[in-house]
């Protein structure tokens, strides 16, 4: 008998499940032969253990667990990972990007960027650095598991973008002029 | 008899030529058929009015100056203009750009954009504006002529590259966290 090609679906994951790893539950209904030779509908739970670092793409696939049909073997069943967007972090393979608005004030005069992480922490980071615009902070360790090097992470990369301020007085010109030696 | 394809030559021209116009005289040498029916070299002196406005890629045709062979046509001479790179400004379309750096203090607190035009004249453009990394002041008619428009220019696009301190001392940053209240 002929074995069916595989049907796929999509298994969309957020950003944090991809980041800390979940078990996700799918019920599935599908058509099975019957000991008497007849099609009968069927539901079943199948569980799939997402792993911290999966990315977009990454296949899982349930031999046998398709419909069936007479004279036909069982297909697979194959789910596809999918990344939900995420409101804050961007990833870039083993990376996570995030955007970071700074004032000018704080550009060049100093600041905090103060961070909530994938798996809730708080990261506290001082910039005193002068801040230019496209300057990008890397911090090792706090980007993406990697699957397949277990206790070993990607990048964080902290894209500044420089706010200038839209109007300034005579004497804060002045007061700039005098700061910058310009 | 038939008649050759035509013969392609660049015309490489400078972004000076293609603002004001210019004449070139080109000498050219090529194969002409005498009356005896014997190929004898011949020179010759072709001179092309360059228009104001023209762009890369305009062709300019002289019928059957190409090589004479027995038996043919003689081929089409065809002169294909070309632009040279300058070293300041940047043609787009019929808009002229030019990058300009500024201290972070000239951005904040103004400048004056000195430039030379294409034809030799002192542009000074006072910048009033703050310029935030990215600004681009229009100044109309200082592009291109517009070949098919007479009298009509496309725009300059001044385009600000904002060059910030590489270091500053504990008072200049007290001085701009004063100046700008942050």
């Amino acid at each position: 008998p002929k074995k069916p090609p595989p049907v796929e679906s999509k298994l969309p994951c957020s950003l944090e499940e991809l980041y800390s790893g979940s078990t996700r539950k799918m019920k599935i209904s599908r058509t099975v032969v019957d000991a008497n030779g007849r099609l009968e509908p069927e539901t079943e739970i199948l569980t799939i253990d997402v792993k911290p670092g999966w990315k977009k793409g990454t296949k899982i696939t349930f031999p046998d667990k398709g419909n069936e049909q007479l004279n036909q073997l069982p297909a697979d069943l194959v789910f596809v990972i999918d990344e939900k967007p995420h409101n804050f972090y961007k990833r870039d393979g083993n990376d996570l990007i995030v955007n970071h608005r700074v004032s000018l004030a704080e550009a060049l005069a100093g600041t905090t960027v103060n961070l909530t992480t994938l798996d809730g922490r708080n990261l506290s980071i001082p910039v005193t650095d002068i801040v230019s615009p496209g300057y990008e902070l890397v911090i090792a360790m706090e980007g993406m598991p990697i699957a397949k090097e277990p206790g070993n992470r990607g990048d964080l990369r902290i894209q500044f973008e420089v706010k200038f301020p839209t109007r300034l007085t005579q004497e804060q010109k002045s007061g700039l002029r005098r700061a910058l030696g310009g």
